[in-house]
């Protein structure tokens, strides 16, 4: 009768997340299996109270799966995710890898699950910055219509992972258990792990996440960009990004200015985002309400406050926008995508293989 | 032969720079006055290796003081400033009293030091968020012109002073030490010490630095907004700003996004801010160089990187700008106007008073 999920990445702070999520889901589950590399496989993690044991992530592994939710790096999801779909299996990616690919619907559940019906297979869940941006923007679209966004970021260490969060944690024991200078703290991770250089977190903001594309933005920046445009079915909204991570352990938080089309009373912005599933607002300076990070950790919502004109440009608005990157920016999107796709009616194996198998 | 100049606050966190600043400063300096409240009064400071009794501020303190730095709230700026001028010194005041008054240039040296010719006794300097964004704007606007300023801030906590130094401290000490969440720790002085909520900054971000003002603008944005024109002397340059403090003890950075009014080629806006004075580029992407805030601190210079253009506007160009708060934000600023008055031989007293006495 219900359906078996298998989670591939389970061990890492999104995985984490991703078991809550599903623990506390609707969706009608029979059996969870939890796959990882080989170097988890055999121990154990708990759903709902039982010791499930963790299996290596293999070609074959995805033999009766219906949904296989991805979120072990995008080169796990670019060598096993097709395999899950020729086992049958919907798959939901957390990666970067398929986001892109035109076969690959991209979705944030409030905004444009309508995308999923076209589902080759792979749905993608984009990233942890752009979806809380997308949540927030899309009842001022749908009213307004969109010109463009500029945003500066200021992201959660756990964007980077489970091994990102203890070092930036180790790195204020440095200091102040220590007495070691912020700049002379032990940095292995950040800003990117697959960068050259590492740089200390603790009482810094590093201008790096990911690594740098040719036209001198981060990949953070130009996923911000690209997935806005994939997101909204509009290539012409202009989005450039400023991505920056800061000394926070979870919970983005966005400086969004927009423009849109026809003029906006502000009013009737805070209306629309009050009403707008998935988001909240927070937002009366009368009584210092606003978004924090701190606050948001653990909610699915996005929190939403600081809604003002821009001071000169008569279409433009800016705001403040927080959500914790590891649920609604991660581990909720992805189990909310599965939600959507048992609604639909959309879990059901896929005839016509468009993804090679490598 | 040399200057008296008085320090008013010398003990607060900027004080104790701004007597690193003058022990440092090549202006010639007699004696120096330690002036604070009457709690702190009879207390010693070393300056040079001397000790130096710290004097109450009073309407009487200032007979003989040449040049007289303020840098003890607007309150008492705004009570004794005007004595001081009377008793013949010359003020370079730090906080945000005067900076608007027509009677006052407001001074960032590398950019409109001429406005000190016309002083009448009180020269303000700019906030610490505005000034180092005019070190790196200026030079761009000299040759293309500006159009607007889009900025977010990432502030670190000491522009609040020691105390939210120690309290963001302690606040971190009570999280790693002792387990308590984020949201649970002691907060009695940030967002702003004037306003009615406390919240934590420990692993969070604030979008709001000093109150807010009736535009839902905060204050300090307006500082950024209305002090940009008056430095740049040019009304028309749009300039919106969203302040945030985040867990950083100093080095303010700055996500800035300007419109030049001509084409601007990177590469030449790069040229044109390495040569400036006070400016310094660190922009190489692809060896991972970008300012920083914990590589800034105990610079008096302001860094810049991350230049580029943006992805759409043809005038538009994203930058990141980073400067050690304290010294170039306030204590340095305020010692290099006193260098630059005295270079210009306008350390002298002012005849026609425009300043009431309260």
């Amino acid at each position: 009768m219900g359906y078996t999920v298998a989670l591939v990445g389970a061990t890492g702070a999104v995985g984490t997340r991703m078991i809550q999520m599903l623990e506390e889901s609707s969706l009608p589950i029979d059996q969870v299996r939890f796959l990882a590399s080989a170097r988890s496989a055999g121990k154990t993690l708990l759903f709902k109270g039982q010791e499930i044991s963790i299996e290596e992530t293999t070609e074959n592994a995805f033999e009766g799966v219906d949904i296989a939710l991805f979120s072990a790096g995008g080169s796990t999801s670019a060598k096993y995710a097709p395999y899950a779909v020729k086992a049958g299996a919907v798959v939901v990616d957390n990666t970067s890898f398929f986001r892109m690919n035109k076969d690959v619907p991209l979705v944030v559940p409030e905004v444009n699950s309508h995308a999923l019906e076209k589902h080759k297979g792979i749905i993608a869940c984009p990233n942890c910055s752009t979806i809380q941006m997308m949540v927030a923007l899309e009842p001022i679209r749908e009213k307004w219509g969109l010109e463009r966004i500029i945003v500066s970021t200021y992201q959660a260490v756990s964007g980077a992972g489970q091994s990102a969060i203890n070092e930036t944690e180790n790195q204020y024991r440095q200091i102040l258990n220590e007495g070691v200078a912020p700049k002379d703290t032990t940095a292995n991770i950040l800003p990117s792990g697959g960068d050259k250089k590492h740089y200390p977190i603790a009482f810094n903001a590093l201008p790096q996440i990911d690594v740098f594309t040719d036209n001198d933005y981060t990949y953070e920046e130009m996923k911000m960009t690209n997935e806005t445009k994939k997101i909204m079915e509009d290539d012409s909204i202009a989005v450039s990004a400023t991505c920056v991570r800061i000394p926070v352990l979870s919970g983005h938080s966005e400086s969004v200015y927009i423009e849109t089309q026809k003029v906006a009373p502000i009013d009737e912005v805070r209306a629309a985002i009050a009403s707008f599933p998935g988001a909240v607002l927070e937002d009366d300076v009368s009584t210092q309400t606003y978004p924090q990070a701190i606050n948001a950790v653990g909610s699915r919502d996005t929190f939403i406050g600081r809604i003002r004109k821009d001071l000169d440009a008569e279409k433009g608005i800016h705001m403040w926008v927080v959500s914790d990157n590891l649920l609604k920016g991660a581990a909720w999107n992805s189990v909310q995508i599965a939600e959507e796709l048992h609604a639909r009616g959309l879990v059901r194996p896929t005839k016509d293989l468009v993804f090679d198998l490598k």
